[in-house]
Parts: structure tokens; C-alpha cells; sequence
């Protein structure tokens, strides 16, 4: 990011972000972020940023990006949710290796037409997300886009070399857990995108307005990704970006192993249970296959269950639920309600 | 980064990158790719990668996207130029902190229709410019595109904290000096615009044709930067990305002076000046508003001129020429060949 000239007039509220311009959108995002704290030795305004490292400590690193008409629609979320979920996505998964986030960098990519408020609620989403995260904005990118609105986050984290949770370090016989419920994020998108969705109105405390709510906001479990790392409790981890069956699969392929889970196990969010089962569908596939949900999938060795006793005492009220295990046997499959054992379906993959 | 399943097909050479998809195509890129150092702990395949930092030093960070139709255009650049680019000119913002670049991370916004091949073509001009600076790309993210073509990079760099260079630290009567030759990438992205110039072949050793080379694959100064942060000999640096006029202005503001530069003195690529000159134009004023050259502007003390003459004998063959000064009073002035003073104009501006 450059620093705009001192002369530089203050952008008006109203109008393009075209008229405002990548100088003073960038000195308008400067003056929005709370101070950085001392670990920043160069912020906001040079060629890069510059911060200091954890002590003792490995670099994390990751990026992820929302593309409009993609991963987001502006008629279904609104700026603040936009900006939220570019910063959540990226710290679900530091979260997803037991590390801590530390710093994010932001790529916005906009059309010339994108109000300039809608700047100011992207950064006041993406900032929700950085305090409750402890993350500093450091720096990053602006252009404009001949096409769709794209923002684009990375964020540098830290973890302790032994702390380092993979998808790889699964064994026959570990436990797979699941945090949160699933499948609310899919049920929620599906509902935005009925005829009826888009325009009604949800009571706020419904089962499916909390379900739209997690697609467009959807919580990354910082604290239980860094207590599954402190804890050493998780011989695997990753988060349910592209939904559990993706997840399971992902985490069983990079292990070497097979996975079986349990139907009757899952914590399907219960509006969407009622509603993937509206027309006679079935819930446990929409679920397991829904994306965005960004909970963790981990895997537990019989030796650890007294260390995830502890991370489920600290987690907060977040539930935590075992969903079935890893096998010697290296196929994936799930053993539906009435004993039945068929294949796991394939995941949501978002190309 | 996902990993693929084991039993995902090998992509085909053919077909567009919609046919491929997301984990086909990161399992291409990740065999593509040269070994990783030992420095790199969890690479390409799990939530986020992992790698230790260096000693002692801090972290650099910096991204920036080169957007399809804003930066670059298909039929003025191959793809192994935009792949080529899009790391190198966050090569070129660590190198103007006095930095050492380390590790990237690719985010890859890709229009379904786009030939698996050009993939290809990316990482090629990709994996050139991380070879030549000890880039390990170790992450990404790959997601398509409803427009543009988008290549989004993220460059994380080591610096010790006594050799960090920034906009900020020029005093009056610091000489301003720049690397290499200004405004070729202007005047190559100039006749690539012109009707004729398109499908035109130029001779390679024309001069012409290394301006069009500028424009396609500019060469970041990264020898140059680290020698200017670790012998300490710079006040104040940034590199050329929005061209000389601009450079010089944010500099000079940063430092809260005024700068003088003279005519005269700048270094215009010969073939450049030619082509600026050609109906009569000021081949000085679009030289120093012409972006994309990334050279390095940066700023000498008196103490250090014998620290400037280490950095000028290490530079193998990049000229190194004095511009102008930095001066109490705040303005920005360039003097005329006949003399005359001028104020300086503003520079290139993206957006």
C-alpha cells in the first residue's frame, strides 16, 4: 500500500469508490483501524509491512478469496458480512493447524461502481472479526475490478513447532470429532436462494435465520483450533471449508487410512435438518455434503481422550461430538441410521 | 491448499481449467514445483503451510494482484509473462524495504474457460522469478473466476530490524539516486497499444522490443535492495511501481520534505525517449509518469556516499544515477533542460 499525498482531500461518504480513488481509499482504511499494537514496526503506507515474529515460533500462512457470483452474492449479503467472512475463512484455517493468527493482508479487487460505503462496511465486518481474533490488519492491495468484487485475505499466524496440527497424523482406532453442528450454512444458502428467500423476512431467533446467518457469517473456532494444538489432544485437523465428507475424506487420504462415520452421530443443525427434509430429501446427505460451514473435523488416539476432556471443558459452550473413526481399512464409508453401511458420498468442491 | 484424492486422474494437457478443476489443479501445481527447502515445515496440501522464520530477523509482508484487463491484457502478455509479473513485482516491494523475500503464497482466480495449458504457462514465468530471489511458493488458493483472470500473490520476506528501508526516514539534502533506466515499460505498453502493434514482430535487440520485455517480465532489484538495507547506506526507499513522478512525491511526503530533480539527469531508456518524442510529445514528462518500470528510487545521505560506492560496485552492471535531492522546502520540482523550474507532475495512479 502507498501513503496518499498529505494534500489529499477526505473521501465524501457518498459516491463510487471510483471517485475516491486506491489513495484515498487506502488513507480512509488507515484511519479506520484501531492502533496496531507494537509488534507492527511498519504498518499501513510503505512498499510492505513489517512485524515482528513469536518467539520460538514457526510462520503460518494462509490465503483464501471471496469472488462475487462465486462464494458471495450482494443480494445475499450484505458489505459487513462480505468483509467478515474473507477475514473468518483465513483464521479458520490458521485455526485448523492449532496456530494463532497473528497478521492478515487485503486484496480488494472492485468494480468502479461499488459505493463507497460499501468499503466502510466491508472493513467494519472484516474488523469484528480482527478484534474478536486478535489480528491486525497490517497492509495490502487495492485495484480496480473490470468485473466482479473480490476480496482476498491472507493471514500469517504462528505455532509452536510441536503444536502443529495436519491432516496427515491420523491412525486406525482415533476417534473423529466434529465441533458446532453442520450443514446450517448450506441450508441457509439454499433458503436465500428459494424464490420466496431472497426477499422475506426470518424472525431473527428462527432456526433458519440462524442458518442464513452462519453462511454468511460463519464462526472460525480459533480457540478450540489453539487449544487442540496447546493440548497436543488431535492427531489431525483441518476445517469443514468444503463440508465433512470432503473433510473426512481429505483427513483419512492424507493419514493412509479409511474413515467410517455414524449418521445417528452427526450434530445436523436442526432447522437444517427441516430443511434439507422439506421435499422428502435427506438431510444427512445435504448435510454432510454442504460447504461453509467451517467447523473442525479432528481426529482423537485412544491415549488423548483425557487431554480432550480438558480442550471440551474450555470450549465454551461449543459442542463437540464424536462421529465415528479411522479404519485400517481404507475406504470411506458411513453406517446409515438403520445399520446400513454405504460409500461417503463426495464433498462440495467449489471450482 | 486441498490435497487431491489419491485416486484423482491426471489432468489432461488439453481442456480448459473448469474441466480440470480445483484439486487437479493444485496436484498439477504441486508436482510442478521444485523440492521444498527445509525451511519449509508443512507445505502445498493442508489448511495453511508452515515455515520457520529466520533468526533474528522480522517478518516482511506484502501482496499484490494483476488483474486481467486493469494490469495486463491476454493478448499483450503470455501467460508465463503474467505468471512472471504477478511475483515479481512483490519481489520488487520486499527489495525496497532491504529485504530478503522468503516464501509465497498464489491465489489464482480463473476464468473456467481458460486453457489448462496457460496454467502451465503461469507457473513457468512463476517458478522462473522464484528461482532467480529463493522464493519457495508454498501455498495458495484456487478459485474461479465469473470475469477477469486474476493472479493474486503474497510475498513474506526477512529483514534484521537495523536494515529495514522505508518511505520515511529522507532528510534535506539526502541525493535522490535511481536503479536502471525509467520509462521503457510505458513505452512498450505504449506500441503494444498502438493498432500496428499488436500482432507486429519487433527484432529482440531492438530497443522497442526490450520495452515491450519491460513491460511483460520488469526485472525486481532485489540484489539491489538487500545491498542497500544491509550496508545501511539508504535513508529512505521505495521502488518504481507507479513510476519516478509518483515515487519521488511519496518519498519526499513520507520524509516531510520537498524534492528537486533534474531533467537532465534521469535515466531514460533511449528506445523509450524515441517513442515518447515521436509526434512532437515530452519524452521527460511521460517517462516520469510511466508506471511499471520497478526500479528503486531511494535516498543518500553525505555520510553514506561511500557506502553508495560498495552498493554501485556490487550492482553488476545496473546503473545506479543521481536524479535530484531532497529539500526543506515541500515541494516537488523538476529543473528543465534550459533551466526553467517546474512543479513536478502527479504520477501514475492505478485505479
Amino acid at each position: 500500500m502507498t501513503t496518499p499525498g498529505s494534500a489529499q482531500p477526505l473521501p465524501s461518504r457518498s459516491g463510487s469508490v471510483g471517485d475516491v480513488g486506491e489513495r484515498g481509499l487506502i488513507e480512509h482504511i488507515r484511519r479506520r483501524l484501531p492502533p496496531a499494537p507494537a509488534s507492527v514496526v511498519i504498518g499501513i503506507g510503505d512498499d510492505a509491512a513489517v512485524a515482528t515474529s513469536d518467539r520460538g515460533a514457526l510462520q503460518v500462512l494462509t490465503t483464501d478469496a471471496l469472488v462475487e457470483g462465486i462464494h458471495f452474492e450482494r443480494r445475499f449479503s450484505t458489505p459487513a458480512d462480505i468483509g467478515y467472512k474473507a477475514l473468518a475463512v483465513n483464521v479458520s484455517d490458521i485455526a485448523a493447524m492449532g496456530a494463532a493468527p497473528r497478521y492478515a493482508l487485503l486484496s480488494l479487487i472492485l468494480p468502479a461502481s461499488l459505493p463507497f460505503a460499501d468499503v466502510d462496511g466491508l472493513l467494519d465486518g472484516l474488523i469484528d472479526v480482527a478484534k474478536a481474533n486478535n489480528v491486525t490488519l497490517v497492509g495490502g492491495n487495492i485495484t480496480r475490478s473490470p468485473g466482479p468484487l473480490v476480496v482476498d485475505v491472507t493471514v500469517i499466524g504462528a505455532v509452536r513447532p510441536r503444536r502443529i496440527l495436519t491432516r496427515s497424523g491420523g491412525k486406525p482406532g482415533d476417534h473423529l470429532y466434529v465441533t458446532g453442528t453442520i450443514g446450517a450454512a448450506a441450508a441457509g444458502l439454499g433458503w436465500l436462494r428459494e424464490p420466496a428467500g431472497q426477499g422475506a423476512d426470518l424472525p431473527e431467533d428462527s432456526g433458519l435465520a440462524r442458518c442464513v446467518l452462519r453462511h454468511r457469517r460463519p464462526e472460525p473456532r480459533a480457540r478450540i483450533g489453539a487449544l487442540l494444538g496447546r493440548s497436543r489432544a488431535a492427531t489431525a485437523c483441518m476445517d469443514l471449508s468444503d463440508g465433512l465428507a470432503d473433510a473426512v475424506q481429505q483427513i483419512a487420504e492424507a493419514s493412509g487410512v479409511g474413515a467410517r462415520i455414524s449418521a445417528a452421530a452427526l450434530p445436523i443443525h436442526e432447522a437444517a435438518r427441516r430443511w434439507f427434509s422439506r421435499d422428502g430429501g435427506d438431510p444427512v446427505a445435504a448435510a454432510i455434503a454442504g460447504g461453509d460451514d467451517y467447523e473442525l473435523l479432528f481426529a482423537i488416539s485412544s491415549r488423548a481422550r483425557g487431554r480432550l476432556r480438558h480442550v471440551i471443558q474450555q470450549a465454551r459452550g461449543v459442542e463437540i461430538t464424536k462421529i465415528g473413526e479411522l479404519t485400517v481399512e481404507p475406504t470411506m464409508r458411513i453406517e446409515r441410521d438403520g445399520g446400513g453401511i454405504e460409500p461417503l458420498p463426495a464433498g462440495f468442491v467449489h471450482f
